[in-house]
């Protein structure tokens, strides 16, 4: 691992000191910071903290930095977390009929864009079997119905243990995830909502916003929760539309803030630059 | 008036041969189109235009005009609006303590940038006399209380029939307009919205925002009805913003939007670009 | 042809009844108009207009659409296209080794998202290959010297007539193409360059970029023409930087540009929005 | 100086232990840190960093923070800036014949928005004297001819040295400003250019974004140096437009991209978040 980079995110009660004790730590065991940053909520006395340093010449090896760290980190009553840059996130896509945020998805993966793996992709429908294979990706139906929803999920999940994915993308999967299955990845499932939230909850969003005249439509990306689209943001972005538009030139043009606002959020999560806290995020830059 | 242009706006059941109708009535009088878009409705079977035309040589003088054009209006069943270029917009300005919105319309209005009159600006607060005075617009105080409401409303509606204005600006006015004053401006009153409608509808929206911890903030400037936030809007802006603003600093953020999309809102309006049909806006390029 | 538009683009010298002439001519043969947009340059005296009406109900068929138009240009020395909303355009897609704007038009394609034929792939890389031939499109290979350039760029158009091309897209195509080549296919060669043009032209913008330290880069769509880089601007778009992202950061934020802006010049000129003049562009909405 | 916070803008070779030695320092003395990020420009090997702190139950005063830090920075080669928030820069507006910017910065220093001191106004017409005497400020006029104009600055710079001044603000100043004057203010001196540099650099931006046929325009906020137009870049933002807008509607809608990038580059800079570094800026979020 010599030129691997090691990643701490955390959060704790604010107080003098944190900063030069982390450091500290990092220092003492050979380790050259790359990237630090830190932020303070001072309405709620938080502090948050992201920061990157290189373990080319650091002197303990990564199951012992989160020994040690831990210690730290009681002192200071932190919640923390540890990654490694040469860890990809094994992520499953969970798709239905529109193929768009999927190609784009495995488009930036072949090319080498998106430092991740991709063992598989979901689906309630057969129709983007081919689209995937294509991409060398292997494709699991689920038929959904009311009345195996539950045992589906249970399926799902199996096979998501199965093959140790971390991180779920709702790439324009048309379902709604039950409280059960997010509890079992919280924090790591994450959407692309086809408006810009808290605007057009819920179905038909570019209807919606059809019908109430907006001259700009978005798109969100945010991390699923038991709440439909009141999870905490990620990414969002816009673009302007005119009268001319009617709702099928809204669901063309916001296919493209779709592609770019999941996959935005997605180079978020999977640099390990996201915490979340009190249903929001903070996305170091 | 011999470099003044005539606009005329249309909303009517669309048909063949309308644009060829009204062209043939503008050519026919030795008119020379300068700008002409249409929009049609397919949905509503509803048609749009806006066309406008030099009345350099234009055989017919401003009053024969509406009488003439009423004839082929009333066989298309057209509902129509006819402008001169040369005929300012007469605004009056109601602000309460903000004076962002204030100064930027006085300073585009003293540098010719907006072709308007402002005979006065009225308040709920007399925080602002200075400021208005000081770009010499008299300035007009009504204390609003709960109980005296409906006879300032009556007295300010006085006034602005006495200065014959034609449009009211909100520019971040603090006070809920009646329905009966509503009536009498119908189309003509442009309230600014410090939120991306319809998100974060009523009071505090940058709070609101911050709660919910979106990535974007918006402005939206709207035409005012009696439905608090509900009317049909006409422009839209949005400023990205991150985890390290506070409420104050989206405040501060926001005003660039407020600004600018209240100005933008304005230029269309006064330059006579702005349909109103089922709640939206058409608003021509 | 039942549900069929025409489409008429026109530029000519500007004079009263120009609008009033086309549309008396769609009228006359039981036409109604869809959308129509005209633009006046006052300095040029040009006018400039773009018209479509259903042909339903239309007397003409296509060729005399044609046929009897003409004697209506040719009174006011008309420049004219006519298109029918059916021909769809006959892209050829030209690329070397990237391929994000490749997999972006050919999902586009696919999903009918970009109403399009797409008979071939041409490039002077081998790599591409296999990402051409899973979507099916046939994938010519022609390795290009300085030797052999101008005998490829013969054989690649006698392709190209061969397929009855009229579009040929640079998606990223990393060879300058000829003057002769350019004239066989004059406002059809669409070209994306990864720069916010006039800044950066030529080789490795996003180096220039960096070294400039902007904090906004852009992507450029335009027609190529014998100048490199100068030709007429389609579309641009631009996203914000910061002294955080690296050169690589900035290939890579760029590519998501390089696609929707290549993507979005692309639907204005395979739905005939664009007209040529000056070296600029007009683009209808 | 009870709430005042303390702010360090920090470059250095890059080396471990910098970030510790920072933080130990304001940790020994009873700082709390509310604000800290970090770059590293790995080619250079450059460490740059921006840490704020508060002073409320800090144990050294002011002066003695400068003199003890100094041996830190000396240690390890740093050029450093240390400023309190207290100590509200001293701007000098210097203005030609547009108003927009003047006002836009009155109108934000009179609200208390922009927290500075503007003790003076200086420009080369008599234009804008009442302007800035509304909001109260001293105005200077200095005609400036090209035999008087060594002359001229010199009693310019006499007159900000007076008064104390630390910042520069060229808010659409239409003189180039000479090699000497910039030696006196280096950056200091923040110009707003209406064009995106490098982009239309030099004189007529706007005519020659309409010759070129661009789709979007900008502005850019910079540093002053001694190549016109080539200083660091502190703020830039863009604004669509189409070919509907002559060179008079760039103009117009140009301005309201000169005042906000003006106002948000000076933000960055009273704010203490610019770091200037091989004619590139590091502006701190």
């Amino acid at each position: 691992m010599p030129n691997d980079t090691a990643i701490l995110l955390i959060h704790s009660p604010d107080q003098p000191g944190l900063v030069h004790d982390v450091t500290g730590f990092i220092f003492a065991h050979g380790g050259n910071i790359v990237d630090l940053q830190q932020h303070i909520d001072p309405e709620e006395n938080a502090f948050f903290m992201r920061v990157a340093w290189t373990l080319e010449k650091f002197t303990l090896d990564t199951e012992e930095i989160a020994s040690r760290f831990a210690i730290i980190a009681r002192r200071h009553q932190m919640r923390w977390k540890l990654r490694f840059a040469s860890n990809r996130h094994r992520l499953a896509l969970l798709v239905s009929k529109e193929s768009h945020c999927l190609y784009d998805l495995l488009s930036r993966h072949e090319s080498g864009e998106l430092p991740v793996d991709i063992p598989l992709i979901i689906s309630n429908h057969d129709l983007l079997r081919s689209a995937s294979e294509r991409f060398g990706i292997p494709f699991h139906h689920f038929p959904v119905t009311k009345d195996n929803k539950a045992e589906v999920e249970q399926q799902q999940l199996a096979l998501l243990r199965e093959h140790r994915i971390d991180t779920v993308v709702l790439a324009r999967y048309m379902q709604i995830i039950s409280a059960g299955f997010v509890e079992a990845y919280p924090d790591n499932i994450i959407n692309i909502h086809h408006s810009f939230l808290p605007a057009f909850v819920g179905a038909k969003p570019y209807h919606q916003a059809y019908e109430r005249g907006v001259k700009i439509i978005g798109a969100t990306s945010h991390y699923v929760t038991a709440d439909l689209d009141q999870g905490p943001i990620i990414h969002q972005d816009i673009t302007r539309v005119t009268h001319e538009d009617s709702v099928r030139d809204l669901v063309r043009i916001g296919k493209d803030l779709e592609k770019n606002v999941l996959a935005g959020a997605l180079w978020s999560h999977v640099t390990n630059k996201v915490l979340v806290y009190r249903n929001k995020t903070i996305v170091f830059a």
